[in-house]
């Protein structure tokens, strides 16, 4: 993409009202922007990297047996009413009357939706287990919505619905989602510990939280040393690997980390803790028949009895997890994007907008990039070097590769890897290499 | 897909609410759940094909040089307050308070949005020309809503906006979109007519509308009978090549076709004229500085003056046209889905789920066709013969390949073309071949 055509609305300045270095690269970097408190509009970079996430979870969903559905936003408060989350929910539900007077709601979640669509159409054992999910926006009418889009208003979560027979199934569900989850957040490049949670109104008794640590998180957490040199790069492992499955869960969770609600200094002796900030990007519940209960949603038994259906839900903050990664991975200069949700690979830069050996070699350069499937953001602009190199440290795409009449002369480009912050002098020929590497 | 591990609930009878025939196909194939008046669960075979509509909706947008963002949902009053266009929106603006009682509403178009965005971002007619798009949920407060996703309350929309610094630039992004949404609709296997329209509350002296021709559509049209004969595949025709462009948008808006509202008989003197029923999948705006007027979306000319920017706004009803190509496509039996947007290209069905050697043939030529890259669901359940072949006749996708233990004993398997009938008793190697052509 050339940036000439893009829409890359960088800042200068820090934006006065962003407290949290996320938000503020997010400003700087053109990547959203606020249409109302709490409230953001995604401009093409920041809508990018989202997409690319929402990929990954898309995939890892697909990959665990998942099916992938789409429910609207706007729910009818009678499904609430018959669950009795209605009154329950308090003001951050976005309620809403129609032009017929009835009551709706900007969906915070979808248990009571997913629900009904269940027991619309499901009725016998030999159905399940089942599990479905959407990847769609909420609403949550945050008193005091601030950290950019980490605590947001309106923002766009996947969440997953698991149906079972039984308890032991919907802990087998459980334990394959967990699975799934170490796996999507490994694959973006960022260590998510799991953590033993508090359920709130979700409701249930077996909960753990998806953990990012950074300085700015906005809750205290608590974990074993271990976690912190540990890989947690999942083990290949069949979803239908029941035992093997049971055996991860056990060996991850024995391992502790909890959040504040759920730390319990007796349950940590002898544990070398650690206490850290924690930014929650996953959070998995086990709620057996709480839904299916007072809605009714049953399955015919191979007896043919008529029993509840036992349920979990599974989120991932696929917008929040943009900020998170930020939060994670960026430096003075800027964002660090790791390579697998970065928007572009390689940021080419032409050093000399009116030298025409300049632009032809970095025209040739794009279109070779181009042709070997490199994600490449060309700055072909009329500016100046030193503001180039200044902006694409702050979009912190992965590799970035200059080209200036110097260089040229002497047969070599300036490539430098935006993480180690190593540069290397080299022919565009082996630069090239190295980038389709 | 294995049948047994996805959620297509299928139902036997005719719903009674739905009152055409893709709202009736819809419903019977499970592609939607509607979850109140005029809304609408998608689940996971309705939302593959309306995905796979909004990516070809996306790669023509982006290949005409559009950027995608990603507006939200709920918007300020203040700025609809700012354009004059709160009070006449009527009841269709679904209204909100938030919890700090600030008058919020549901997006049903977003003119005023991107018009915000561009007036704090851009500054100069150096910026210019810009194209901005996105695909994002709408609501309307239909008072009936009816006939399925076709007229929804909550429906997904592709609305692009044009920033231009002079009339006759907005008018060169005007014929750009022609062309693209010409490409667009060519690519679904959709023939779409453009037709002078009326502006409605969206304003402006320029506006065409799309129309697929169906007997159950809303609108009468009227259209020289030559549209009828036509291939509207569009020309290789550059985006660059200004007079190319003008040219075919000449040619094309000289043929007489026009919607209800804008047909008059003296327009159309010794033209052969065809009345028929239309759909309208796509509407196209040029308005001037209807917008950027009130709002102060004002740009710096060259010689340093401060001009209002010449916008227009364009749509293409995507979950729709999901209804909208049904209408078009089908026959007694089901669905016809045109191979680019079919959720599957192939639909393979085990005849005798109980004899292993059809099982096996059956799992053999799965594991074939997903080698070769082709799409294909397999009805792998314990089901009779009778049922799949109307299941799926129902759900229409291209191909289908049925195996059961008498052609295995001949060396055959019943090969046949959804669209036109054709049935060839033929080895499954040369099955195979045909189908990954």
């Amino acid at each position: 993409m050339r940036l000439s055509r893009y829409f890359i609305p960088t800042l200068r300045d820090n934006p006065k009202e962003a407290e949290i270095v996320s938000h503020r690269y997010m400003l700087r970097a053109g990547m959203v922007q606020q249409t109302s408190a709490g409230i953001y509009a995604w401009l093409p970079l920041g809508l990018k990297v989202m997409n690319k996430i929402a990929d990954i979870v898309r995939e890892e969903q697909d990959a665990m047996g998942a099916n992938e559905v789409l429910m609207p936003t706007i729910q009818s408060a009678d499904l609430w009413k018959e669950s009795g989350r209605y009154d329950d929910y308090g003001a951050e539900m976005l309620r809403i009357q129609d032009r017929g007077e009835r009551d709706m709601l900007f969906g915070p979640t979808n248990e009571e939706m997913i629900t009904d669509i269940f027991r619309t159409h499901v009725g016998s054992y030999k159905q399940l287990p089942m599990n479905l999910y959407h990847i769609q926006w909420k609403f949550r009418d945050e008193i005091r919505p601030r950290f950019g889009v980490m605590r947001g208003r309106e923002f766009l979560m996947k969440d997953g619905y698991s149906f079972d027979l039984t308890h032991e199934d919907a802990v087998i569900a459980y334990q394959k989602i967990f699975l799934s989850y170490m796996r999507t957040f490994a694959r973006m490049g960022i260590k998510a510990i799991p953590m033993r949670a508090d359920t709130g109104p979700i409701g249930g008794d077996l909960s753990h939280e998806f953990i990012i640590l950074a300085d700015t998180g906005e809750s205290e957490v608590f974990a074993d040393k271990k976690w912190m040199e540990m890989d947690t790069t999942a083990p290949d492992l069949s979803y239908d690997d029941i035992d093997g499955l049971s055996e991860y869960f056990k060996e991850l969770t024995n391992i502790y980390a909890a959040t504040d609600e759920m730390h319990k200094e007796e349950n940590a002796q002898g544990v070398d803790i650690v206490t850290a900030r924690g930014i929650e990007v996953g959070h998995i519940f086990n709620f057996g028949t709480k839904y299916s209960d007072p809605m009714k949603a049953t399955v015919q038994t191979n007896d043919g009895k008529q029993i509840p259906v036992h349920m979990g839900s599974y989120g991932i903050g696929v917008s929040r997890l943009v900020g998170g990664i930020i939060e994670a991975s960026h430096d003075e200069n800027g964002i660090i994007w790791p390579e697998e949700i970065a928007p572009f690979h390689v940021g080419l830069m032409n050093l000399r907008f009116r030298d025409d050996a300049c632009t032809k070699a970095c025209d040739d350069a794009y279109a070779k990039l181009q042709e070997a499937g490199v994600e490449v953001l060309y700055d072909d602009r009329d500016e100046g070097a030193g503001s180039k190199f200044k902006n694409m440290d702050l979009i912190g795409l992965p590799w970035q590769l200059a080209i200036g009449p110097k260089g040229l002369e002497a047969g070599t480009v300036e490539f430098k890897n935006r993480k180690t912050g190593e540069k290397m002098e080299v022919s565009l020929e082996s630069a090239l290499e190295k980038i389709v590497d």
